[in-house]
């Protein structure tokens, strides 16, 4: 399979068809891999330990994958140390887009200058010199960018980050966790459908629980937001069908018995999935395997990126990078937007109508 | 020490003096367990398995605590059950207060009967038929129960309840847990007064750290309510020595490095909980002694209350009823509520005035 020469283009040729009702709870079409080369574009100055931390993942997300190809976006000084640190046979597997501006978790999002690194990432994308991007810089100029440079699905108000956390019955998909901060109906039920899609097609599951975060399970209880789009979930039509649960607590993000997809506002989300970390220290570690994410997917924008804690280390941008890579080789955003596209009618506009 | 002849005395014997504020991190007079009796009114019907688990809560609490006295409220057979299990010689220590209509956790708060157990549990405490009172029933039903029976406290709109984490480094106070659950700088900023004041009386710490709960650390961080709050509480003075020491993650809840009293709103507070809860279920289990709490303390009425999870278990019972025997012997709503007004000038009503 050859590369595409831009991440926008539609790939017809890999979408896998869709998993038969039937077919239980794991679709193997969604899940499988997908050979193939990934580009990834790495902002180099994004994170804390930027980018000595970057450097490092990298080197260690093309350790891992052959197929993977990076494409620096920094400083020429810290690509030159991947390049100096990289088996000479390999160096063909990267290039360079020289850039030094990092945006400062301080500054103001709107104020982010124009030549940033992780403007450039998403530039890299636009033109197809890249398929996907990773950042670990400041989550909301990543967002800002991606939305301003790809552009937002329609009707899609507030892109949300997703994360997929181990739990003891399979995977959760948790989203927002750190999107767009503030609490809103319209956003919550949005958010449950571009959910419900991604789990259909980044996790292969046919037919997704879906849950609504709240303080109990009996209907009317959680804030205002919560106690509007709980029945507007429960009268919704879902994509991949996906079905509503209802109200889901706390719980239920690391258990996994009662929802393969848990929906909040981004604040409660990033809130939940660093106090689940916190816990797994406490406890002496999560179980092997099973840490908590910190790397998520950005849903709503029409283009492949992932946006890592500012505090990743080595393995949280290795894994950043794996993610970029799957979820491109899946063709995942795509299919998540065609799948939103053929649900419109359905579920969109009908949420839009009912929480405004 | 003889047992007071109701709940709202004024006990000023009992009032341990301030540490001095070189004593180090822990004040012994705050923390040191009171000897004397401690009457609990306990509600038979709150709770998702009661009052089978209540009883069985109580009667390990009795035996756990041989200067506790119990005031059993709910159906007469419920109390036959408890009084039947115990020692003849221990049946002296229990009194009946026959009461039958539970609060349904579907009600509609503001349509809670008259007739409960939660509002009999109060007036119990009220007449000074009991010292405290402990209910695993609808959270929202026993606020407002206590609220209007006892009165809150003046300044303070929306009472809190407060749960006391194990942490790697000490232990956190976590509220609001689920006290009120809309956001609002107004709220949030008196909640850090209390979460000080109470940290300082119930925990015994001579200055504690108080953190605000957002997404990253940075000023500016977080949502509206986060971004108007951080701002008020740099300025303020807080009671018992208490230091604001910024925003916060959720990491630290289960870290205590940076903070040990972290504020949040009700409804993230109490997601949080149960999701450190589940956290420690996926890996395992949290060290010996050190699970999360499943019962928290309201804060912001005139009487001492404990709120436990309607998942309560028996030893989630037990635990709620040695915490009200604790605050009690404590003297501690009453000193939590000293504090405040020895500081009202300096905090309580300049953040309501900056934040409304």
């Amino acid at each position: 399979m050859t590369s595409p020469t831009t991440g926008r283009a539609t790939r017809t040729s890999r979408r896998s068809p869709a998993a038969p009702a039937d077919a239980g709870r794991l679709s193997p079409a969604g899940v499988a891999k997908q050979p193939g080369t990934a580009r990834i574009a790495v902002d180099l100055l994004g994170g804390d330990e930027a980018p000595a931390v970057v450097v490092d993942g990298a080197l260690r997300a093309m350790r891992t994958d052959p197929d993977l190809q990076l494409l620096l976006v920094g400083p020429m000084e810290a690509a030159g140390a991947l390049l100096d640190a990289l088996d000479p046979a390999d160096r063909g597997r990267v290039t360079v887009r020289p850039a030094d501006a990092a945006v400062d978790m301080a500054d103001d999002l709107t104020a982010a200058r124009a030549d940033t690194t992780i403007r450039a990432a998403v530039a890299a994308v636009r033109s197809g010199q890249a398929d996907a991007l990773v950042s670990a810089g400041s989550t909301g100029a990543t967002v800002t960018a991606a939305a301003l440079g790809f552009g937002r699905w329609p009707e899609v108000r507030r892109p949300a980050l997703v994360a997929a956390l181990p739990a003891v019955a399979g995977t959760v998909v948790l989203l927002d966790v750190g999107g767009s901060l503030e609490p809103s109906a319209a956003t919550l039920a949005q958010h449950a459908v571009l959910g419900a899609a991604y789990a259909a097609v980044a996790h292969g599951l046919a037919a997704p629980r879906v849950g609504l975060l709240s303080v109990g399970t009996e209907p009317g209880k959680g804030d205002r937001a919560r106690r509007l789009t709980d029945p507007v979930l429960s009268a919704a039509e879902l994509p991949g069908d996906a079905r509503y649960v209802g109200l889901v607590e706390g719980y239920d993000i690391c258990l996994g018995a009662r929802a393969d997809v848990v929906v909040t506002d981004g604040f409660t989300g990033n809130v939940l999935l660093k106090a689940v970390e916190g816990a797994y220290a406490m406890a002496g570690g999560a179980p092997p395997g099973k840490a908590a994410p910190r790397a998520a997917a950005l849903l709503g924008v029409a283009g492949t990126v992932v946006v890592c804690h500012g505090a990743a280390r080595t393995d949280d941008i290795a894994s950043g990078i794996a993610l970029a890579a799957q979820l491109w080789r899946q063709d995942a955003v795509e299919r998540v937007a065609a799948l939103l596209a053929e649900n419109r009618n359905l579920c969109m506009t009908d949420i839009e109508v009912r929480t405004s």
